[in-house]
């Protein structure tokens, strides 16, 4: 992420990607869910070159997660809105943002996810919505699901005893 | 993601970073979140290039999130254990796995997150810790924390009115 800056740095998605990652599509979906919409405002914002934003917002819009919106016609010019495929990727980015929050900015956060109305803030944690238990591991696990196939099967059954797990790839 | 096989394609986490973005540290650490420690177990989940895998295991450990271990001097061979913050991440590739099987798992889910005690399927929200409501836009935003600098506080300054909102940059 060689245009980031330190106002970008504040951001603790932007410290969580740039920890574990290159990926500008998630900094193109986060300023979506900001509420930019247009090519100048992408940049501006990301400092990226133009020929990856071009390419990365194609890759969003082809993905589903944003729509190509025409909103002038001399000069042709395009804005980009989230789908909903695109608003509900919103949970992962304040994943990120969380994750963010709690190892990268030793000198306390910048940027948190308030209520809108009173500015609260609130402390993001990932729940089974039915019981409201946090999902963490040991606790919790990835399990095959009902279009499973027999590999991905093999590889969630997990042994009765935990002696017998040593040397499985799972 | 070139490497990427049929079975591969079963995992909602793989689905979604495969649309989203090109994110080897992200499966490696999904991988170690299965128990995986060692290169060639890494490389055989993963289908990955040697040169790629050591490069993002070397920045993984360097990130703080795994920890190298040595478990054979002779010949020298080294495995990669989680760290607690590399644990920590599990909310986010469980927040993609759950929108991954929202969107990209038409056939219905082929991995889930269980209870690992009795196997039952939990369905992943992310909530405010204190009162347990869903973080969704709308309702909740991002907002400027303790941390930030001035120019993070107006980015996160919204207007009385959503009129006054058009036009503006975050």
């Amino acid at each position: 992420m060689q245009h980031q800056n330190l106002d970008q740095m504040q951001c603790p998605i932007v410290r969580s990607v740039t920890r574990v990652g290159e990926w500008w599509s998630i900094l193109i979906l986060r300023d979506a869910c900001h509420g930019l919409t247009r090519f100048d405002q992408f940049q501006k914002s990301l400092g990226i070159a133009p020929t990856v934003l071009t390419k990365r917002l194609a890759g969003l819009v082809e993905a589903g997660m944003l729509e190509r919106r025409r909103y002038s016609e001399r000069p042709p010019r395009d804005e980009y809105a989230l789908t909903q495929m695109g608003r509900d990727f919103q949970p992962v980015l304040w994943s990120l943002l969380a994750w963010g929050n709690q190892y990268l900015a030793p000198e306390g956060p910048s940027v948190l996810v308030v209520d809108s109305q009173t500015g609260a803030p609130a402390d993001p944690v990932l729940v089974d919505r039915a019981t409201g238990r946090p999902l963490t591991a040991p606790a919790f696990r990835e399990g095959a699901g009902p279009a499973a196939n027999d590999r991905t099967r093999r590889r969630h059954i997990r042994p009765a005893t935990p002696d017998q797990n040593e040397g499985s790839v799972p």
